[in-house]
């Protein structure tokens, strides 16, 4: 009754094999934390399905991470899947500056003035903010001194977001399912190389060809010293222009890195489409590709078996016309993920020659450096967003579960033990990234049915039914 | 190691009856929460002293509200009596837009635009800052993953900032000491009338001067119908311009019930200099100092008695030339916490005929046009500080005191009773405005002393000693 600042609503709906689904925008501020005139807000875009609500029932909460929600919403399934048994509200939120959720529109990537607003602060106060007006339309007879019972999820870096939203938020979150969040890696040096051990760990474990992989880097470094060389190798990965310097060349292995990366986040026992289209077990896929080149006599050979290995990640439906190794603007996922990464989600990696990568060191200066370069502005603490959030002292949360695959390269920063009974932590034998957060499948393993139950309990338990 | 942003440090040390202090400023971003440029900072003034430091010893943390953090030091002086017994390190921070800790300079108060960021978020914010600062001085050695012994301490609006840094910030802040905090009057339409209950109470209780102060309020409104009535009453106060309009005299009125609330509040049994220089029981001698006028014949005369026997607040120095009857950017205390005051920190009062005061409703839409006609910005929404900080769900805090004592009109929004084994709430008896802050006096009561243990054995158990 009192909100001056009222909230916009324009419905799009869209029936989805999970029913009905409704595409809804709330006007939150662009800055949380100061005081603005009335105009200064944008859109949050969110989703939400009502077909198994029954008042009184629970609002699922998903915290959207770096992506379009509606990528979330279809590889997130597993809250529609429990959505029955609680009568619960289904909520996929979007995080600002990601798919439509554009505070400055189509110029919101383009400036230091108009990215400056992407901090996690902004965007746990957009939930925040979010979970309020759906509080005051779904909850508005409860008694206000209680909380409502709101349980949060995310996955990956939304997993952080749904973890930190109980930390700062209890009033408004009773509890959390926090997947896959890679909490500890956070501005965290002594977990420098741990992230590269699993990742070859994976390689090795899923067709053993993490041997290939580390051979390739050198051939790349040596056949793109000469022009004629950097031809050759942006035609045979199909780039979408040619790599011209030292920088150029830089960045095509940053990249082909995280596509390997992307292959063992993302290597789940059935064809997914994520990031990008992928088949079942894309590593050991990727892998036995790779080995049926046979023996390759040269290096530019090794690089046209990788290319060709590689098309079930880059060019799975063959439909790409050309790849490419830089972020820009355009690409909008990448330029602003990378932009956190850069400045608050600074997550340190560092690999050796044990790894199947070129071995790297991390350095904050140099990495500060870049992303400076970069963006145009200038990261003013190292360890803001755990000062911030409190991101390695966990012992006053409570309601909070953080479950991880153990074949996740991801894995290496989580929460893997018990903090207290209401801190708890679950592992998955042989799952791949938030696994557990999708929706059920004939080929799931028992580790993950067992994880998903788990999270049932834990979810009943806090709203104490 | 890897803070970018360099904290500034300029050295002043004064000695005081306490010892040595030193004032010290340490750079902090204008806005925390969004990416700014290095150059975006300011100097957050505060006041450490070491003397009664010794490695090991926790942090005594006052959280400053609103107004110079001198005033604070000089009426707080329970940090300093128990910092021998801990070995502790006591500091005392300004609150932004306070004192000397203007983001802006002597622009801060001038426009919405400087003004903008004067909110508690980035208050909290600023103390973490500074928290995280001294530990990496004082604690470096410490294991990190543990919360650093840091015990905040605050009263009034300070003593919120306390509860809310101990509810939002847990990792640095080990426990809170909350004294006369009225959390429960934020945005609390139900607590209207308390505030005013507890004000007319304490006049009846201290000289039963309750009720010509009810009738002056008919006297100044009948008096200043007329021009010549509005320049008697101007000068009857001794007010620094004359009433010229009925907006002045409504100014004028809130002034005056300003000054009695002030009285009610610093209540204290002994000469006092907060706020304004006071004598021992202010609101005893004020009416003392009514009613030896006897029997007034009329209503001017009503007001010629109540403006001298007030002047043992208005004009206890006899250096006072006129008084202020409005807020001016020049008035920089009483003009920034009106700011706050309007969009943040918004408590409703309101007074019936029962009260020593006019009555008057409480209305938001009211409140909210007259706030943005004088500052020209807009609230957004009216539940946002407790939607931020939690101030009424305190079931999933810990390690905090709320104390209140029963004789200060603020008491009508504190923690009055327990909230878990926790959070615990002390009343101490006749006590006026956070008086269990202050340092110790030969006339305290024992329920003060009382109270300072019972702080005393709380800090003790949460540090583990």
């Amino acid at each position: 009754m009192f909100l001056v600042f009222l909230y916009s609503i324009y419905f799009f709906i869209f029936t989805t094999c999970y029913g009905v689904v409704q595409e809804l925008f709330v006007d939150v501020p662009i800055d949380h934390f100061s005081l603005t005139r009335n105009n200064d807000t944008f859109k949050l875009r969110y989703l939400l399905t009502e077909d198994f609500y029954v008042k009184g029932g629970p609002m699922f909460f998903y915290c959207g991470n770096e992506a379009d929600i509606l990528t979330f919403y279809e590889n997130t399934g597993f809250l529609i899947d429990i959505a029955p048994t609680f009568n619960a509200l289904v909520v996929f939120a979007e995080h600002r500056y990601y798919g439509e959720s554009l505070p400055f529109g189509a110029k919101s990537l383009l400036s230091p003035e108009t990215l400056r607003y992407l901090t996690t602060s902004q965007a746990l106060s957009d939930f925040v903010c979010l979970i309020d007006h759906l509080n005051r339309e779904y909850y508005s007879t409860m008694i206000t001194n209680d909380t409502y019972p709101v349980i949060a999820f995310g996955g990956s870096y939304g997993g952080m977001l749904a973890a930190w939203l109980r930390m700062k938020y209890p009033h408004m979150v009773l509890g959390a399912i926090a997947s896959s969040a890679p909490l500890l890696q956070v501005n965290n040096l002594d977990l420098c190389q741990s992230f590269y051990n699993i990742l070859t760990e994976i390689y090795e474990n899923n067709g053993n060809c993490s041997y290939p992989v580390k051979i390739s880097w050198e051939a790349i470094r040596n056949i793109t010293k000469t022009s004629e060389g950097k031809k050759n190798v942006s035609e045979i990965f199909k780039l979408c222009r040619n790599l011209v310097n030292e920088a150029d060349t830089n960045k095509f292995i940053d990249t082909l890195t995280d596509v390997y990366v992307n292959l063992a986040m993302l290597n789940y026992p059935y064809p997914t489409k994520f990031l990008s289209p992928l088949p079942a077990n894309p590593v050991k896929m990727f892998c036995d590709k790779l080995r049926s080149f046979g023996l390759v006599k040269t290096s530019l050979d090794l690089l046209k078996a990788i290319s060709s290995a590689l098309e079930i990640a880059t060019n799975y439906t063959g439909q790409v016309k050309c790849n490419n190794f830089e972020t820009t603007p355009e690409q909008a996922v990448d330029y602003a993920w990378d932009f956190q990464a850069c400045f608050e989600l600074i997550m340190p990696m560092c690999s050796t020659k044990y790894h199947m990568f070129e071995p790297t060191q991390w350095n904050f200066t140099n990495y500060s450096n870049e992303c400076t370069k970069k963006y145009n502005v200038q990261p003013y603490s190292f360890n803001e967003v755990l000062v911030e959030h409190g991101g390695k002292i966990l012992k006053y949360a409570s309601n909070i579960v953080f479950s991880n695959g153990l074949s996740d390269p991801w894995s290496s920063g989580g929460i893997l033990q018990n903090v207290s009974n209401s801190v708890v932590a679950i592992v998955i034998p042989e799952a791949a990234h938030h696994y557990d957060l999708r929706g059920a499948h004939p080929v799931d393993s028992k580790y993950v049915v067992d994880a998903r139950q788990f999270h049932v309990r834990q979810i009943k338990s806090w709203l104490n039914i």
